[in-house]
């Protein structure tokens, strides 16, 4: 089994390297002082350190059921299950249709490809398109696995985002063939514009709609969920138990007592986005002035820029190594397909670098073309 | 797939149920002010919050393999993955040995046996003796299938701890058939008397020692740990960083900030052994005197006193669920068993009740005979 080609980078560079290759977010936004007032508020009461239940402390699971209603998805704490991050999620819902088929966008995400690797599930791979994946080709693949995965909001690594008719073309394929979405929403707050709706509100009892706090609030705390009907979290708690119990209590109880504000909550998202989309915006137009042969849409959220360039001969993934000998890094294409073969694509994270890093790395890349 | 019973009981008991049941560390010596020293000494640092390895962070992991190094056995942190609890250590190793056969001891620890059924690993039991596994059974079972799981320490459930002869035949044993061991460690620092080597010390590259911080510390940070040669860890590191990226690395901070002070540690070690000592001798001398057809060994550590009745009529799994409704539990002793045919033994869990509750709860029993 292979390592994560991004994990693998994540270890390999130093702090002199320009990373767009994770999908870190930045720390100039992560919360601190708010974070330290909701630890202090637990740290006193002994139960907080004590092991806990496997679907995770109720005031948690509470809180996120009561942001799904309030969007118009009616869900209750039962049909919550917490996660230790939203990957763990995915290695659940792995192992619990294990040796299965299912249906992907390609690109995909890479982490959630190893993971089925992992668990023998054997992908068929869709075209995603600039509005969502190829409809037709869905359907046809989706009557035999009858099980898909897709990112629908600023996609992992293509950064696109479904279209309301592909969103219901969606529903009533998945319908229609009776089958299941595993729909994961990491970034789905993080839109410069607006919030579509969720695929799975229409499929309350055919989906898995995955969330994390590590995109919004931290990565280090490690907390996601899965949302699914009653019935489904109950099977999947028996797994998530086998795996790790539960997720760590200090983790759910720091969240539990930072999310009472909710204003505090939705302005912090408010500060991501509007720093993001500033980052986006400026990546954008340093590629389109300092590299513009390099084709892509200007991104409208989340954490990723994708495209490719003209010259389909550009090998990007021969490319990587000899960015990362002049200090500047990126996910190639290539990584993002199930067989692999080489490609002139680039997934570019532009959460993490300053502007200058951004402006430097980019000529730093068009220096090895 | 079933849930465990363990979990399914610690899910159902409410606060007036005088609970032998869990493994519960007792509430009343979880280190709280040092911890929160400790924690409001790591939270303005953002580092803290970000992404991590997925081995752990390198402080962490040095302190754990300087114990070991200390103790006589040579490690480095290099030989450390830090994993979301000992839960995870296990489920790690069974996805790595997943279809293979394995040798454990009969009765054995449940949510060992758990992951081993949901990863296909084929359990042979061998027969648990006052001093360790019966050896000619052991050497008959390994000789196929080339891997063991023991906890030597303190068993879970029956308390049973290696005699230095046992140790020693199982290093041969293994030795010989060039297989390998898992060693289980949750309970070797809770020694009443003293500490006893550990047999993976003798058998640096074919074993996989497990530990942990729920049972030393606190439960909730979801910290344990395995110790291997380097290659083993880096080929379990892959599946763990499958699994969930990393383990919290706030839980991971905190403790690397908490264990810089090793001697309140050592402290707070012995003031464990000092109040679960005095449960122990307190819970089998009230057996004796209420329940004396009840037999069973002293502890000599750990958390649970395990025995069974004279009359081999008593079942003990339908002893259990009248004992319920007169608000007092314990796990049934084939619960442990891989067959789990029902039998006359029960585990009890001495750390979590006051000295009032363990005499109350043996009555309740007693009047439920």
């Amino acid at each position: 089994m292979k390592r994560s080609f991004i994990r693998e980078i994540l270890e390999a560079i130093d702090e002199h390297t320009i990373s767009f290759a994770g999908g870190l977010p930045s720390e100039n936004l992560f919360p601190i002082e708010d974070l330290k007032i909701a630890t202090n508020k637990i740290l006193d009461t002994p139960k907080v350190y004590q092991y806990t239940v496997s679907n995770g402390i109720s005031e948690l699971r509470e809180q996120i059921a009561k942001r799904y209603t309030d969007e118009g998805f009616p869900t209750t704490k039962d049909n919550i299950l917490i996660t230790t991050g939203s990957q763990q999620a995915m290695y659940i819902l792995a192992k619990f249709f294990e040796n299965k088929e299912i249906t992907i966008e390609e690109p995909s995400y890479l982490g959630a490809m190893n993971i089925f690797r992992l668990n023998n599930l054997k992908m068929q791979g869709v075209k995603l398109e600039e509005d969502g994946v190829n409809i037709d080709e869905f359907e046809k693949s989706l009557k035999n696995t009858k099980l898909s995965y897709l990112i629908p909001d600023f996609q992992n690594p293509s950064a696109t985002t479904y279209s309301q008719e592909k969103r219901d073309a969606v529903v009533n394929i998945v319908k229609k063939h009776n089958a299941l979405l595993i729909e994961d929403s990491p970034y789905s707050e993080l839109f410069f514009d607006k919030k579509s709706k969720y695929i799975s509100q229409d499929l309350p009892n055919n989906s898995f709609h995955l969330g994390s706090f590590s995109k919004t609030l931290v990565p280090s705390l490690r907390i996601g969920w899965i949302r699914a009907d009653e019935e489904k979290i109950r099977s999947l708690m028996i797994i998530k138990e086998s795996i790790d119990l539960h997720s760590s209590g200090i983790s759910q109880y720091i969240l539990a007592e930072y999310l009472k504000d909710t204003n505090k909550y939705e302005k912090h998202l408010q500060s991501i986005r509007d720093d993001y989309k500033a980052k986006a915006d400026f990546f954008s137009l340093q590629l389109n002035k300092l590299m513009p042969e390099f084709k892509h849409q200007k991104p409208k959220g989340g954490m990723f820029l994708y495209g490719g360039f003209e010259d389909k001969k550009i090998d990007t993934f021969a490319l990587v190594q000899e960015c990362l000998k002049k200090k500047v890094v990126y996910v190639p294409g290539n990584q993002f397909y199930i067989d692999k073969v080489p490609n002139s694509e680039i997934r570019f994270n532009y959460t993490h670098s300053s502007f200058e890093q951004i402006t430097e790395g980019i000529k730093l890349i068009k220096s090895c073309l």
